[in-house]
């Protein structure tokens, strides 16, 4: 359990001068900052010509810090090779798709595979774990800084011989590949490893294999080195390693967590988009579930640079998403930044203090959030996080093949925001789980979006159906092989014998008319779609006009004692969103999955328990507040008093800890 | 006269099994496939290594297809050099307009003009039409596939060099090229051919001259290409040569087919735009005017890749598709593709059968084109198009002019459909005819936006017109010279002399607020336009509001027996529309052009004829059902059943072939 | 004073027959041109090898010029190296942002920093000026042709080195810039000068600092070349030099004319945009105020290339663009072109003169606008403009600031053209000013825009405060320091202890539905925002909504006889427009700045005076008509008919030419 909730911010103590430093660790510990993240970005100032390194600044800011109560996160700082790395040596510089050397003056300009940049990495991640690893204050290390945001893979020469052995490791003979990836449509056969090209310029499309294998290669890529920098540092520091990711940018979060010890991240979602929010805690929490994770960056008003700058948060947002961060499982809420950047590309960042050191637009906000924590902090520490009993599958591959074929308009981002928050709005309290996580537990599975299903995770499904879970599969799911090529044997490759239908069409139903009706619910169908016909299972949604009308696009078989669902296509616009909801909130039934209901849209209940009770956490989202339903009577944890079932009002961004008897 | 109507696919038997291959063999045979195309993608399953040629595998499946009473168009695959013609050669691969050389992975990456690429392309040609040039069964070749459908001009070393010697071929002294261009603007006179540049990246735009020229010269340099290929093929085999092209490739299409024997293209046009799916069947069917024409490719449901999907057929427009072009004069009607891709880039692109072997979204559509195929054959092979009394001239010379001074918004493609839908409309039969094809036997001719008119054609035209012939001019025909500059001697050049009317002036009556007034319709016009002062001739159109009201854009001079009407502007948005069909309708009248009326929207009367009686083939192209007017008691010849003069319904996307007296 | 007023045109004698260049002269006498502008392209005609420099022809048509009473304007042709320049030499060329080398083809290909360029212009224009820079006739000389138009800054490796120079040069030591540019931030440190990268492309952005600074260095390179011609020119000829900018382009203007002798510019905002024109008028004639400045280029009717055309002008509305040129303090009034081309790109734009010799669409009209000069001249030659009593600060050095630091959206010239607006619909008559001009004589200052304000500029403006002027300060003005960082003594550095306010926050508006309520009118606020706190100062303007309610973005402090207001955000949409009228209204009576009230919208105001009254000249610029208001009895100069105080109507487009009695 945890032993205490972090409130912190990003710290750049080499940007500003010693006393300015010192009135700000002060300033903080005034507002109950107890946390801060340094030196991500530093490398230039502690090894300012190659070789000669120099941390004395970091021992002594970590131990400022520590003598005024604020732990301290060290960051690695290889997002940010200084001029002395690249200056001179365009061949150690990252190579983008169209084949641009891309160069210094920014982040994330280094090639992450070439030997040297490995070899210099590891020196200075090797001494500062050395030096400070074991300093008082100092509780955990984050890697380097949100890796392959700015860039995705990497075309250099490196990386093309890199792509060459892993490519040989995976298929072993050239001939394999070719089979694999079907090269003989357009004569693209290989006679060798070291013909097949990364994907760059061409007169039109490449292979889908080669697009998303490369693309797999480049996310194992980022993780191995991870990994490596992991091991550095575990070599001489006890505290555990994490790295600051997103579901935005081009890493396989679940393959690069393996190697850390706990999962953090970076958001900006504004208040309009508040369930963005919540589908990041659901689902980062599921990264390494045995440790607590945490928001590593979020603005304390609104995220900016010179080339654009978000909206502030509406006042009051700021401390419903610490508290809904929380009650979600996390350990730690942490700002970026303490003190607005005075130069480089981030001067319009909301920033927590001005750079001229006056209270930033934020300020009162971050001051709400501390009180809102330390109201918390005792509830939460003797609670921890309701496991849900329904779960979406998120997985970074599938994006991949999403990304190789996008059809010109999906967007995995968005595609998983959409069934999040249908989910969300049944009520159900939900967890997004990675490909690899266990099902133990779950009553109501749902895998939407993921072109190719491995076939651990299809037994692993299987028997989950077996033991009477209830599986939705689909959109979209099923319908690659691990290649990224078409299954030969059925529409839905192995799967298919498993599902009592059959799949006759794959279709895009967008601009054909087709319409679906399910579950009393009439709807637009959309996106890449495969129409079935029911051999053993049961249709539970029929098609309407459109070029296959009367066939199934919604199948349900049982199997043990579960159900295995095919959905084969994506219901579109409200109506859609409406029958998505029904067909969650009937299987959800079926399956007896709990649902917190009524509430308002806009307010969310985050269910935790203790060893003797239930809390609930309840949070106005939106900014016009609502309300929820007590299924009875409970206590107020904050205040002592008394509540009884049933309608409970939350004004505007207010949250409420409501202690229910046990296992209601 | 044609010996029989085919109904075909591309298949690629180098893609699948032995088993799968015979099997779908069988059964296309059972469902009435008469024809495949093989081979445009194979060379490196026959040339796997370089010099290492086998061709088995085709010599053997072309015999199952003969068996199979399948016939056989045998391809090039020059469109895919295999990898070991590009690997570590960079100085052999496409070069963009950017200078960005497009690598291995996709096709058409090869620079055409390369003599290495030209070797390498004629020794695996001489192969192919020796083994393969007198199998039975083998009924035609097509060359490579789609030329330049990806990518336009090259801009390599070798294709520089290529032109400094088409220039001085052209040009023979670079004074000549100098006075011709007008290269004293802004200095950029030449001193040598070796001078001149390529029209890659400049601060602003490249002159006018030089960048139509590079466009032509890269049309040659295909046409030399395919002339080079087919001669290779003529030495082996005895069968026609031709090639898929289309309207939307960076072709000449008119000089490719001069060296080919029939012409064919691909289309992939919606269901939606039915009037450009008859359109290329009025343009194709006169590129050679000898030799029936064939549909190479088109969906049986949809075009698709992983980057984008369309949208399948409606139910039945299939047919009506397939009708249409054998009542055109097509001998092929040829879809892509057989069996659903598994791999590559075009997985969604709709199929016969689908890659897991079961009938795809278009496989019923097929069947009933090919039960249609059958009803009307015998109606079809005797009988002949009838040749048209209107034409409009198309010129890929032109497009090249309109690509070079587009003024922003000028589509070629999108032009031509505009005229040519307006013709449509009014009900008279047309042919859509290429720059050197006979004016004979027309009585209205229309030239719109060919911006220089040759004096072949120009001359060829007068007579017309002496003969009795209509000839519109315009909009933006004649206003450029040969070299792509402003003729200095009169608005319209040499032409303007014949007209009985001056240009006064030339401006984009975009935004002006000019409207026209011709034949009681007031329009906006639109575009870059002339404007005329009558002095023989007689102002039939007048300028209202913008800067030269008052003034003509529409006037006609008697010559000889016929007339010459210019136009000169084009009118816009409906009443635009209107105006331009009344213009038609006006002087095809006078013309005594025949017009099949009256007609509902969306269906549509292709006259044929036998020696002894008329045909009308009256199909509903748009789903929504519709009429036609009989001139006269005919017969269905389908039915044997006499059909009463008048209106004659036809169903959503339901042909009749109904014969007529001879000559009506 | 002026001595005649000058008619011109561009004039192209290289690219014609001696005939047609002869009759051209003569047709130009004929209707009144009085100027012409010749040679800015002509460098391949007169060297056409390179050395061999033959300038016979120029000193032919200048003579011929002369005896037709025409004067000349003689150009150098720097813009347009011929290709002996260019060709074998890419090191020569100009590069992209992207890297992309520019080919010959257009012009402006050159990098103007490459010291064989430097060699070359100085003997091409050394010898122009020995050999023409006394011939009778010979007014004026422009050097080359809107520099900078096409490109921006270059990135060659010359540049390169220069740049490093120049940062020598600007910081003395690397660890001073690094101080500067703060570039501890992302590691950028440099350790020697040589290692600061150009603004090629990055994984993301570039510092800000980096990005302004080398815009700066390019627009101070090019005003350099601009000093080391002009001083070449000086050597041999007595007649001033000028330069034909604009402020689209990439040039500081006010450090570019200050080695020149007069400023021009070229313009060709529609009819439908006067009051871009008159905006040009207000802010060349400040650049050099001791001398005229002149229009060197506009359309006779509208512009156009092969990649677009405009809209002709209505007819009627040249004219009324010479007059208020003219009015406005212009010297001379130049088309370009004469002769419209036959070649190169720029075959479209409008011209005087077809290419096959007959008037152009724009030719009724320029013989007005000669009509309207003859009229007008003696008036405005016994006159001179009156100086405004407002003012706006205009600053191509803060459109540098605002290019790297767009907040996605900024547009300097769309921004100064909102602000100029609403000063025009005021009534007050106005000047654009450099940021180096005199503020003697003014009564309001306005500086929006302008994010840092140079102490020098800042300490005169304090000055015309204390001498009671009153000073308005922002948008978005006084946020950065002159190295592009945030300040860190206060938000608006050194300016705020003056201000009587502190800034508490700053953040953009634009979404956060934040309004504000000055002098009775309520807006939305919008862009990047300042909110104050008033000190000693006094809130004029309240926030409403948002994040900072109840603060205030507008606020004014007594100094001295003055004021100094602040206006930190952009009043927007039509309300805000409304809003900043009434700032300055209310702003403008306080300072007693005169309104030539009232007047419809579309009919302009320039009040001159002669020594013994004033003059009005009344201009209707949007074609609909309208009216004015004289303040007492008055003369018409043109006809000498007296006109009553009050209301004067005057047509669409007309000109009415209204002696006052003097200082009213």
């Amino acid at each position: 359990m945890l032993k205490k909730l972090y409130h912190g911010t990003a710290f750049y103590p080499e940007l500003w001068s010693a006393e300015v430093v010192s009135n700000d660790i002060s300033w903080m510990e005034e507002i109950g900052i107890n946390v801060v993240r340094i030196g991500e970005f530093l490398w230039s100032t502690v090894e300012p010509q190659e070789g000669h390194i120099e941390l004395g600044l970091l021992v002594q800011v970590i131990g400022q810090l520590h003598e005024a109560g604020i732990e301290t996160i060290m960051c690695t700082p290889t997002a940010t090779p200084p001029v002395w790395y690249s200056h001179g040596h365009p061949e150690r510089l990252f190579v983008n798709t169209e084949g641009t050397r891309l160069g210094h003056g920014s982040r994330q300009h280094a090639c992450t595979n070439h030997p040297y940049f490995r070899e210099k990495a590891s020196i200075i991640t090797d001494r500062l774990a050395q030096e400070l690893g074991q300093l008082p204050g100092l509780i955990a290390w984050q890697l380097d800084n949100e890796f392959k945001a700015h860039v995705s893979a990497c075309m250099c020469d490196v990386c093309r011989d890199l792509w060459h052995e892993w490519l040989e490791q995976r298929y072993g003979q050239v001939e394999h590949l070719n089979e694999c990836w079907g090269t003989r449509v357009w004569s693209q056969s290989y006679q060798d490893f070291r013909q097949v090209p990364q994907p760059g310029p061409t007169p039109f499309l490449h292979n889908s294999s080669l697009q998303t294998m490369y693309q797999l290669f480049s996310m194992e890529k980022i993780a191995e080195f991870a990994e490596e920098q992991a091991a550095i540092i575990r070599r001489s520091s006890p505290v555990p390693v994490t790295h600051n990711s997103s579901m935005a940018f081009h890493v396989d979060n679940e393959r690069l967590f393996r190697s850390l010890d706990f999962a953090s991240y970076d958001t900006y979602a504004s208040a309009a988009h508040y369930s963005a929010y919540m589908l990041n805690c659901d689902l980062f929490r599921n990264f390494k579930p045995d440790h607590p994770f945490w928001i590593m960056e979020t603005s304390p008003s609104h995220a900016g640079s010179i080339a654009g700058s978000g909206t502030p948060h509406p006042n009051g947002y700021l401390a419903a998403e610490a508290v809904a961060a929380y009650a979600s499982g996390a350990e730690g809420f942490c700002y970026w930044l303490w003190r607005q950047q005075r130069s480089g590309c981030e001067q319009p960042h909301g920033s927590i203090v001005s750079a001229w050191g006056k209270p930033g637009i934020g300020y009162e906000n971050v001051l709400e959030a501390e009180a809102a924590r330390k109201s918390i902090e005792s509830a939460i520490l003797n609670s921890r996080p309701v496991r849900a009993e329904a779960a979406i599958t998120y997985s970074d591959r599938a994006k991949a093949f999403l990304t190789t074929e996008s059809h010109g308009k999906l967007r995995h981002r968005g595609l998983v925001s959409l069934v999040y928050d249908v989910m969300l709005q049944t009520g159900m309290h939900r967890d997004l789980i990675p490909e690899g996580a266990s099902m133990a537990g779950y009553k109501l599975l749902w895998t939407p979006f993921v072109p190719h299903l491995s076939s651990d995770y299809m037994n692993q499904a299987l028997a989950f159906v077996d033991n009477g879970g209830i599986w939705i599969v689909g959109p979209m799911t099923a319908v690659r092989t691990e290649e990224h090529t078409v299954p030969t044997n059925a529409g839905l490759g192995d799967l298919e014998k498993f599902t009592g239908a059959e799949t006759i069409f794959t279709y895009d139903m967008d601009g054909t008319g087709t319409l679906g009706e399910a579950f009393g619910v009439t709807a637009p169908l959309s996106l890449w779609s495969t129409v079935f016909k029911p051999v053993e299972a049961v249709s539970m949604g029929t098609l309407l006009g459109g070029p296959s009308p009367g066939m199934s696009f919604l199948t349900e078989y049982r199997r043990g004692l579960g159900k295995l669902v095919l959905l084969g296509s994506m219901p579109a616009e409200e109506e859609g969103s409406e029958m998505l909801e029904q067909i969650l909130i009937h299987y959800g039934q079926e399956a007896n999955v709990k649902r917190l209901l009524p509430f308002t849209q806009g307010t969310i209940v985050i269910p935790r328990k203790s060893h003797h009770e239930d809390l609930w956490v309840i949070i106005n989202m939106n900014g016009q507040g609502g309300s929820v339903t007590l299924p009875m009577n409970g206590t107020d944890k904050l205040t002592g008093v008394s509540i009884s079932a049933g309608n409970l009002v939350v004004k505007p961004y207010e949250y409420r800890l409501i202690a229910l008897p046990a296992g209601v």
